[in-house]
């Protein structure tokens, strides 16, 4: 009925678009696409292959005033041609930070990988919108498919399954909210009244999202209740019932534990089979935040960590952190995702007219509206490298983290901080009159009047911030709150000057360069006296 | 100090990799990636070529089981190779909606352009995460200089600016809270108290997001004030006076007024100035969710519709709607950027350790923790593209929306349904036994006794569905709730059957798609009689 304005149409059948493609092009968009990318793919290929071998330091050196020199940040009305835009982004692209080269382990990402760069690709040419399966059939039933075969590795059963959300804080804020929406659900109408004091439980070293979701929602940050961990990092079961047990006491209402699976500083897992040993009994929403930690679930050898998930209510996983899909790639998994619906969907009838499916049209699953398709990324890498190419990168970068604990062990002037656990190595360069310990998780430790100085923190500091100007290594630092035992039987608040935190993290990391990154340490160390700190 | 672990390392100087980039790759990383682009870059660009020329259906008449039958969505051990990789693409693209066709009309946003997947792949490349400058320095300072030019376009002053979200919804959720925390910090820490009865208003046409806000805030749904709007969908000051005025009276605690820029289904704008006349003496924070017309900014003829946006805190805008960008990108712009730091930041110091300048790490702004740089999609559309070309863009659209009003006025079968405001056009096929009227904003309309049929939503329903699944246009359709003025001069509910809600998106859509969209509407509503549906 309706013909196309362009007379000339042929039609064209789906597999021939797809599976033979013409070499000419006709549509405008197609052949400015075509130029431009003919133009910058060898330059990108180019920035991946100089930095992926290590060809220029891990980052430039640029000051934030010199950088700003270098950009263009003003926009006219006219803009700018093929070259223009090739001199636009030479800065932008190499003042860059290069996550392609394996010395950067800075943060709880790197580069992503051939088949990463492909999906996003991919999903920048759909331009599609996952919030309603009309306008985005195949890529919801990728996200539907992924998020159940996800949530089964941890256990979870038939109705189990979730949805991408764009980071690990929105995977724990819907967590949240999805609890606080199903357990209390007048407060969805009428907001909390006076009886409604809710309240969180997380141990100290959980990601600060636990505490931001808790004042988003209107909990208020006095109310979670961080919980102490042992000396290698755990949620402390027992102090996890005090507090519920506090709580209670003050006429709170406990609704929400956090479990995390490998926390962001030291890369610990909580006992969830403990913790649900509390939880359930008391009807809680049980949480596990393994954003981090969570992919340790391929690996055969390190799966136990994340033993018992599947006593979990929810879990948030990223794929963009340990399994190289592309920044963001976040998965919210329920046991019943059923309950996502139930608890966050609204009437808008304007938009959701599926009645036949009422799981179909993702976006009801969420607290927001249009969506990006970024459960496609973890589909098409988990679908092209296979099951067993995560489980061997996982695997691999847990094996790196303790040659490296081993290696920190032999080294005179490195104090490992905590025991290993799975992909984060700490420690610190230390000062030399002081006497090794094996790590502050050492029992014999804090019976003594044990203190570590504040200088192994500014030698630290120091040394983390010579290799990275160098270009050698970008590895990032932190402190860290514990509580030790004290002769009276309470735990006890002692701050840890900062130390290294190494994470194993890019899937091109060797043993050689660990070995490089302990010389260059200790030389570096070995220059400065702790008076220059 | 440290080498890497490739000995035959050579330096290279930054500018040589990119500017005069490599022929042959050596990288396996590298080498991999040239790979599967040299595959797939032809059937993208000719997908690209096809759909933009509407050389195919406007989408695939697939229904989900078969489309499921088509999909592999099991997990093996071993991946793919690149033939294998063809072959799964193949029905995830031929399958999904062609957003390049100029007749993908069905949401608030298309296809992107070739500028748009440029900058998807390099942030693909670069794989970076803007919420600290030190591992996004190029990319945090794009992104900016970007906000604060946006804001300035809507006359905001020297201190203002902003950052990206995931979306609308996101921004508009992260300016309530922002709001939230600087009128009543003490509910950061302690959560509400009794007295702390908040209560938001926005209007009937206004989008679900925000009333989702402010049940994730715990205000819930019953303190968001609906107030009613004109018959061209504008929000009535004097309703909005009314309400807050009810609000107080009920001991309740007005704080966040959201007029919208460019509704979702009418397109209307709220009347800004006639608002912040009302908020401003009340110390109500003022937001502007303009992330649907918030783009008139750029065009000389329309941007008279956000006339007084200075006056408003906040401010939502999404380029990925009508400005082309690629789906994300949301920007959250304030008067005082430094506001969003100083409501939403918490001490994480394992993250952010730059205390020179505290507006440098752009995730502190936000309650997240890892963002993707969305930012660079409109930093890089704008340099590349020019500000005329985002006016004449915004123009066209707006004119077309006209052109269009024209040809329904004109129609003895059509019926609009609201006044055009900008690119939304609101008509219904009628059915023939009933008399034209101009819009149901015509002032003697509503003194009689006047009902719509509710044929008319069974008709035009029918008739998108057939559009649909012919593939000839994507159109969607909606209901809308109305308030007439009724004798005793109380406002009177009214719903109206649902109606085609035409958008203007595509930059390639001409008056000949127009002319064939009524042409076609026509053709299967005659076809189809009142009884049949």
């Amino acid at each position: 009925m309706v013909t196309a304005p362009n007379s000339e149409v042929e039609t064209l059948k789906e597999s021939q678009v797809w599976l033979q493609p013409k070499e000419t092009l006709s549509a405008p968009a197609a052949i400015e696409l075509g130029q431009l990318l003919d133009c910058l793919v060898p330059r990108l290929l180019s920035y991946v292959d100089a930095t992926a071998s290590s060809k220029l330091p891990v980052a430039a050196d640029t000051s934030p005033s010199e950088l700003t020199k270098l950009l263009d940040l003003e926009f006219e009305d006219v803009g700018l041609s093929q070259e223009g835009l090739v001199e636009l982004l030479a800065p932008i692209v190499m003042k860059s930070v290069r996550s392609w080269d394996p010395r950067f382990c800075d943060k709880l990402y790197a580069s992503t990988n051939a088949i990463g760069v492909v999906a996003e690709l991919v999903l920048a040419v759909l331009n599609a919108n996952s919030h309603v399966y009309h306008v985005s059939p195949s890529l919801t039933l990728a996200e539907t498919a992924t998020a159940h075969s996800l949530a089964k590795m941890f256990g979870m059963g038939i109705n189990s399954g979730g949805i991408t959300l764009p980071g690990g804080s929105a995977s724990n804020t819907t967590a949240m909210t999805t609890a606080r929406n199903l357990l209390f659900p007048h407060i969805k109408e009428s907001g909390y009244g006076a009886d409604d004091r809710l309240s969180v439980f997380t141990s100290t070293h959980s990601h600060y999202s636990i505490e931001k979701a808790a004042i988003v929602l209107g909990i208020g940050s006095s109310r979670v209740y961080k919980v102490p961990c042992s000396l290698d990092g755990r949620m402390l079961p027992a102090a996890l019932k005090a507090a519920i047990e506090t709580s209670i006491s003050k006429s709170e209402k406990p609704f929400f534990v956090n479990c995390t699976a490998g926390t962001t500083v030291l890369g610990s897992f909580d006992d969830i089979e403990a913790v649900a040993a509390i939880t359930r009994p008391l009807g809680l929403w049980l949480h596990v935040d393994g954003s981090w930690g969570g992919p340790v679930v391929f690996s055969s050898m390190y799966r136990h960590l994340v033993f018992s998930s599947s006593l979990a209510d929810s879990l948030t996983i990223n794929p963009h952190k340990l399994l190289g899909v592309p920044v963001q790639c976040s998965f919210l998994l329920l046991q019943d995702k059923r309950l996502l619906f139930k608890a966050n969907s609204l009437q808008a009838d304007y938009l959701f007219h599926d009645q036949a499916d009422q799981f179909r049209d993702l976006g009801n699953a969420t607290m927001g509206c249009g969506r990006r398709p970024d459960a496609f990324k973890m589909y098409l890498a988990w679908k092209y490298y296979g099951t067993a190419h995560f489980s061997q990168r996982v695997t691999a970068a847990c094996d790196n983290a303790l040659y490296l604990a081993e290696r920190i062990a032999q080294s005179p002037y490195l104090q490992l901080a905590f025991p290993v656990h799975s992909v984060n190595v700490c420690f610190w360069f230390r000062s030399q009159d002081s006497i090794a310990f094996s790590s502050i998780a050492d029992s014999h430790l804090w019976t003594q009047d044990f203190a570590i100085s504040p200088s192994w923190g500014r030698l630290t500091q120091a040394i983390q911030k010579k290799l990275s100007s160098k270009g050698e290594f970008m590895i990032d630092f932190a402190p860290a709150t514990i509580h030790v035992p004290s002769p009276n039987g309470q735990l006890k608040e002692v701050v840890l000057p900062p130390f290294f935190r190494m994470v194993m993290n890019s899937p091109n990391l060797t043993t050689s360069h660990l070995d490089a990154l302990v010389n260059s340490i200790e030389s570096i160390g070995k220059e400065l006296s702790v008076a220059d700190v």
